[in-house]
């Protein structure tokens, strides 16, 4: 069979699919996700000392900031990307814009044990994390001059990730980035015209068509998308309209913990801990830039927040950083069977 | 120093420069370009049957084909991730759209010497090479199921290099590239409104504060980005507006063979042979979709073909994959500097 163009309806993008040899799990040799590890880690309780002073903490009862007792831990990157004080500054250079690097970068460590990967964590543990993402996604969204914030999570060194304690990361942005300026101009074209949120529309369809279904349940869906770009690529959303992440009650927080450590445990067996970022979507800090009350209701259904899980199996070349296309080897209809058929 | 936003008029995309802590050639212990070598190198001379049959090639007079004898030789990929047969039979899949993967998948190996890179060939070959890329993108145009020609490189393992002995690629394809579209919407808008080139207009800039030239002569310009989203990304244009890469006249191509050839030695001496991509921009294969030639003439500013270089020496992680922005550890007005001081 030749290979198949798809067309990705949220990010635009044609996607080569190579369903003729089309690859299995056993086909990619992971780079394992372990990391080498260093004698020393920042992370670990009783090394408290060696991060920035921490932002927020569940703590049992009676233990003081700072300190061991911990469950979830959260502080400032040491190194990072952009600096929480100041202004904004912005100014044109001729052609070209800038700004001052003003935003937030934090470290959500997940738990205290080292070695304990996201997907092997209890259940109840991924419920304090997933709430702890919902609580600092709320608090960084009050601050006026960020328009975004992205919570994303590197696992192992081909991942990006240079520490091998359990680990998520939150950056907040005074711009709305490129990739999510693309699938909210998808999701208001479409619901200018039907009267729908083009991802409901998509969910629909998945469950309608079931083949690339990898996790459902009352809340949440888990599929491999129709145009994915990469192998074993997961789309995880809530089954009820959600605006933004910050939308989710209590009910939805442990029903993403459950549908996540489904999803990851499945790519953890089938993959041999393939090295895999996943990454939030959710809408732009719209609250803070249209006091409008009208103008926000209309709003609220241009985006659908969702998590991105990207296995990291191929090598991005010069194809797809010269056409922001991609050619997948494996079709997503066969990457949803193999882990469905993961007995967990 | 404060990191900085910086904005690209040409990409519409915001990157990070951590100007703080810019990073210097050394910094990067590049992952070697070298790539394990097998036993056996299907592009060297002697080997032709093992490749399917040459499309063209440079030959010394009396040589016959798929022998020895060649100083560029081009073939089909014997893997193609698109197919040169069939039409494209395009088709709704209810919120989805698919064709056939129909298109063109060549490999331009650049010279009989297997030991022998792009940088380190004699002038004269390189201006081979490029006449071939020429010859081969404007016989692709003829074909009117394409829209687009992508010519690029993948130089060692890290940027997707699977055999050592240098080579190019050429994938048409029956669609326009994101990528693409995003640099074709950019220019097409400052047309509009300024009646001048987008491109053109970056490079009066870049020559008239010349704090990010690498290399200048009368026909070429190479420069890092002002949003340069990697550490010793490169822009390579030429200074006169060409609207499509196969407007070139024989200087020009001479002329980019000389700036190539400066461009990637300063880049290997300064990174100690870093792996790398090239990518081809140019404009969509518009003849044969627009037929009305005041329309085309229209056209003819809204775009400028250019080369982009991107060095492979930090890793992708889930910030960029999740917004499309980039944070960049080295300011590109430093990585100019490091390369022009290359002695070559």
């Amino acid at each position: 069979m030749p290979s198949e163009l798809r067309h990705d309806p949220i990010q635009k993008r044609w996607v080569i699919i190579a369903t003729d040899r089309s690859k299995r799990p056993t086909d990619f040799l992971a780079d394992h996700a372990g990391l080498a590890e260093g004698p020393f880690c920042p992370f670990c309780p009783g090394h408290e000392d060696k991060t920035p002073p921490e932002i927020a903490a569940l703590r049992a009862n009676g233990s003081a900031p700072n300190t061991p007792g911990w469950r979830v831990r959260v502080f400032p990157n040491k190194f990072p990307a952009l600096m929480i004080e100041g202004e904004l500054e912005r100014k044109g250079m001729g052609i070209y814009d800038r700004m001052r690097g003003v935003g937030a970068h934090e470290v959500i460590v997940e738990g205290p044990d080292h070695k304990l990967a996201l997907a092997d964590m209890p259940l109840e543990q991924l419920v304090e994390v997933m709430g702890t993402f919902r609580a600092r996604h709320e608090d960084l969204l009050r601050d006026e001059r960020f328009k975004y914030v992205l919570i994303f999570k590197n696992h192992g060194a081909t991942a990006g990730a240079s520490l091998a304690h359990s680990h998520t990361q939150i950056i907040a942005t005074p711009v709305t980035p490129l990739a999510v300026a693309v699938e909210l101009d998808s999701a208001r074209a479409h619901h200018h015209h039907k009267e729908r949120c083009l991802f409901c529309d998509v969910i629909d369809q998945e469950i309608d068509d079931g083949r690339r279904i990898v996790y459902l349940d009352d809340l949440f869906i888990a599929f491999t998308p129709y145009a994915s770009r990469f192998p074993f690529e997961i789309m995880l959303a809530p089954r009820q309209h959600r605006h933004r992440f910050t939308d989710v009650d209590q009910a939805e927080v442990a029903g993403l913990a459950r549908a996540l450590k489904d999803v990851l445990s499945r790519l953890k067996k089938a993959l041999k801990d393939p090295p895999y970022n996943f990454m939030f979507h959710t809408s732009p800090n719209t609250e803070t830039t249209h006091k409008r009350a009208h103008y926000w209701q209309s709003l609220r259904f241009d985006f659908h927040w969702h998590v991105e899980i990207l296995p990291r199996l191929t090598k991005v070349a010069g194809f797809e950083w010269g056409t922001g296309f991609y050619i997948n080897p494996t079709a997503p209809e066969d990457a949803a069977r193999f882990l469905k058929e993961i007995e967990l």
